[in-house]
């Protein structure tokens, strides 16, 4: 569904060429200091424009028409929305005739029996992460004490992004990475038991993220190859605090007062310059299909800030049920 | 919580030595054939017993107390609930004196500012794993179709199962694993829009799952290595099926009628026969610790019918959201 | 659903001729003194044996299986059972043939295509409303300064109830009635904008309780007789108590700290012991039902404890919600 | 909270003098033809204008923001504005000092800590029907059969409603009144067993309009003065139809093939033309109010559409569950 979350909601709606974006925030507290220049730092870090990134100029400005009184928030719900610019004409009908390989272009036909929007993906662009971000912003209003910080980690298996992003740009063709974003200053005792963890509430707002293909928490998918001994994070203080981290954060999908360690997979941007041959839906053969445009070659470089929100939006929510609100 | 889903709804409760464990569906269609019988399979598949698991016997019978008559599920909620046999007495306050490193003791004490029920992990026992097993029975009977293949692919980074857990008992130390479910015949369109992805929803309910660190779809982790060219998964008919599949089974969210492919990260049990260095919070000294008792070596090993159930739960659930019960 | 509440959360089982019916709560507070005593009081409040109630004996002994240690509540879901004994076997299929009007027979068969348990209503009996009670005296516990009082005010018309209840002994013929509910000490602000509505959360649960036709808040269906300065409540106090309470405790469905006034209308008991002429869906013809067996024949005597029980049901949700638990 | 529904989901935002009001729905089936004019009847019905209503021009225009394509419904949520104009300045601090009887000014006040938006009302604004109404709309047209009726069927206490609004106007006073709803061709099946019995969700849902201080079904509070050989509706067909239809179309929670009947108990406006007598907060002596601006005399007289689409709004949600959208 297109909403989330039980104390702290966020409800969105939009598609890339239509005429808005945007996201209804219902629970957040009265009093917080909210204005449109709060969502800057992290629009534009969302934003294009370094080497391998889109050229599309997104003049990201978000407009709040609901839920602020006199610079602060009211309690009621908050509105706000991203009016869609500089929107390009072209034939979609061919994603009908040709589905493009790795998007959402044959599964929202057949759930929606043809009647989605497909300009630009429509309600599957990767424009809707422009929500999140926002969201993200007020999220981190609402647990002041946690920080952020998260950085692409690896892109193309290369831990020098900016060699591996020129590889791709020799290459023609676009590459996957992971992300990875460490949370500090979360109290003791965030998270439900059983079937809303930590670990389940992130993970499932993470995958609303398009492209990412997986996620793991501190020593994830390495813990599979360790042994208990090794593991095991042994207790150095009363506060909780650990020797080691392989936790990441988390025991029995609670907050441990260690840092939060969350990473994730991102797969290559779908829409690769290369060439691809795949079935043309109307004559029934293999065919060459180009994808027109210019795309993201490394769209993980994007997804730092995406994270970051989505995080925020569990934690905020998970800290009003657990009743630490900032 | 301890409830999840939208129309296939899932609420358990108990504590590993309370006098039962159970669960309470609700949204089960009427008319389904189900009895005692019928969780046999499953719950076999989840026991003890073999070479480096746990030697506390579960007698575990799924008694039916609402919801079926005359053998045949009636639409009303279905409560099954399994007694606790065998609990051992013990002195589970040492727990909260020295917590045990890898456990929620420190978390739930703290998250429950102290009430919460110690004897064996209490409510956060793996014991719980046994409704979710339960459920899952349920839920495959809602999508009949709808196959499922799981299996243990490595143990501490070992393909050779056998070999890694006569190591481990050779070391007297515990060993992860990864887990992974292939899931056949999912129709096309199943999941939904953004934050209700297939993928959010299974991770969602595979983080319910004790000592699992990651999550991945088809190629997972690996797609961050790989290039957009490599990656898609070209059409080749018109039903959807791909020449590769790295996605999968999963494109924007949505099934896309490529077998599902999940894998889980199982780290290795807390409860390693080896001592351990940890806090003594009276003392406020690094004390050893020496966990009592003979636990599973290798808790992966009693996963995969525990995948299997909750992605049949996950999935029965977006498919009656869908309109495609069984 | 069978299930309700956002963070105090109720879940429901059991039919009529079952093995048992119960609840399981999940987001109770830690720390809260609970025995099965503590139920004594309302259960023996809602059992028949007064004139004019059932004769089945309701032998309610509730038996507390989980999230409960050392007499005090975990943090963990407690979930509450009672045994069903002394239940009579008899020919329900007749229930087929001929539905009982004012029962759910015949929409309980549509709904679930046959598949229901008809035995003495099966899931849609009143004595479900047990689980209500059981839930409600929990719910008490989580607001503990909040004071409750109700009773009938009028059965059959007449607001002596004694009388009314002899003339309907006479007659043979059941009747119905208005209970009434005052609560005293809700804080102020308690009640969510919009769709969550103090009104609405309780009336949502009121329409739970079988046999009731309707619900009104304060002044209720008399406002509509009234002009708005007769109806107005002027504040008198800071703190908002008011010159009137036409209000009955809600403004724009948030609680105003003045007494919380709801009362029911509850139907005469389907089941009366006159004789009735109705379809026989078998032979398609009119013909002559004599409902078996004793009943209330006023079942709004039972309705005081169970409105009560919902209106703290839905107000400790709201409160938990609110950040004012006890 | 400011959203509804289980599958038919509607969030809304917005606030009397803030830039806009409107809503999300989401969970509309694909493909349904939607367009602004497709409001236009219902919208022009909640309009005020009619002798005894205010004078404020609201120019509603409804703007399809999203989740319509070439005119149909694309399955991704449908985002619907109506921009604020004619906003007039005041001074709406006074409403701090001297909260008006009968409004939300003191319980937002309250509850929100002084952040909420006072200029008229705020979020708690009457305006913020106009949503529902679109949503309404949006509704009705995902449960096609379904016909509504609905009318003012008393006013101040009198039949005659044009004379009631006379007296009204000749005394300068607001009266209540009740409003009526006749739903028919509703399937037999819709409403699901205890907690989201078709009344539970229908009365949720009415007590989100403003004035509602009471609702009842079919016999309503007048079955609480019949017996049961009075009140029971025989079966004269077996597809449910029967003699009466006290039950108002609904029994067991579950719709019964018979109309389906609402009535709503409507308080008088509370901004009364007459002169009040409530404390100011600042002085703390009672002084005199007057009201200023010009408002209904008879709030009734618009809640017949609103009536009608919160009812659609309830059975678009329970259709969709039951699986029986249009």
């Amino acid at each position: 569904m297109n909403s989330t979350g039980r104390l702290f909601r966020v409800s969105l709606y939009g598609e890339s060429h239509g005429p808005a974006v945007g996201i209804v925030l219902d629970g957040v507290p009265a009093g917080i200091l909210l204005s449109a220049e709060d969502f800057t730092h992290d629009l534009t870090r969302r934003k294009p424009g370094r080497s391998g990134t889109t050229t599309r100029i997104e003049d990201d400005i978000p407009i709040i028409l609901s839920g602020v009184y006199q610079g602060k928030t009211t309690g009621a719900p908050i509105h706000i929305s991203f009016e869609n610019k500089n929107v390009r004409s072209a034939d979609y009908n061919s994603f009908n005739e040709q589905p493009r390989p790795g998007h959402a272009d044959f599964t929202s036909r057949v759930k929606f029996s043809g009647f989605n929007d497909p300009r630009g993906g429509g309600h599957f662009s990767g424009r809707l992460t422009l929500c999140l971000v926002a969201a993200g912003v007020v999220a981190k209003k609402c647990i002041p004490e946690i920080t952020f910080q998260s950085h692409v980690t690896e892109a193309g298996g290369m831990t020098d992004i900016e060699s591996a992003l020129e590889d791709a740009l020799k290459k023609g063709d676009s590459i996957g990475g992971v992300v990875e974003c460490i949370v500090s200053q979360i109290p003791v005792g965030i998270g439900e038991p059983f079937f809303d963890s930590l670990e389940s509430v992130i993970a499932h707002l993470a995958f609303s993220i398009p492209a990412v293909k997986g996620i793991e928490f501190g020593s994830g998918f390495s813990a599979s190859r360790m042994t208990g001994s090794q593991h095991n994070d042994a207790f150095i203080t009363r506060e909780g605090k650990t020797q080691t981290n392989h936790s990441g954060g988390i025991s029995g999908g609670i907050s441990n007062g260690n840092d939060l360690i969350v990473r994730l997979a991102v797969k290559p941007t779908s829409s690769t310059p290369q060439s691809q041959n795949t079935l043309n839906f109307l004559s029934g053969k293999m065919e060459n299909l180009q994808i027109q445009g210019r795309h993201d070659l490394c769209i993980a470089l994007r997804v730092p800030v995406v994270l970051e929100a989505i995080i925020a939006i569990g934690l905020a929510d998970l800290c009003l049920i657990h009743g630490k609100s900032g």
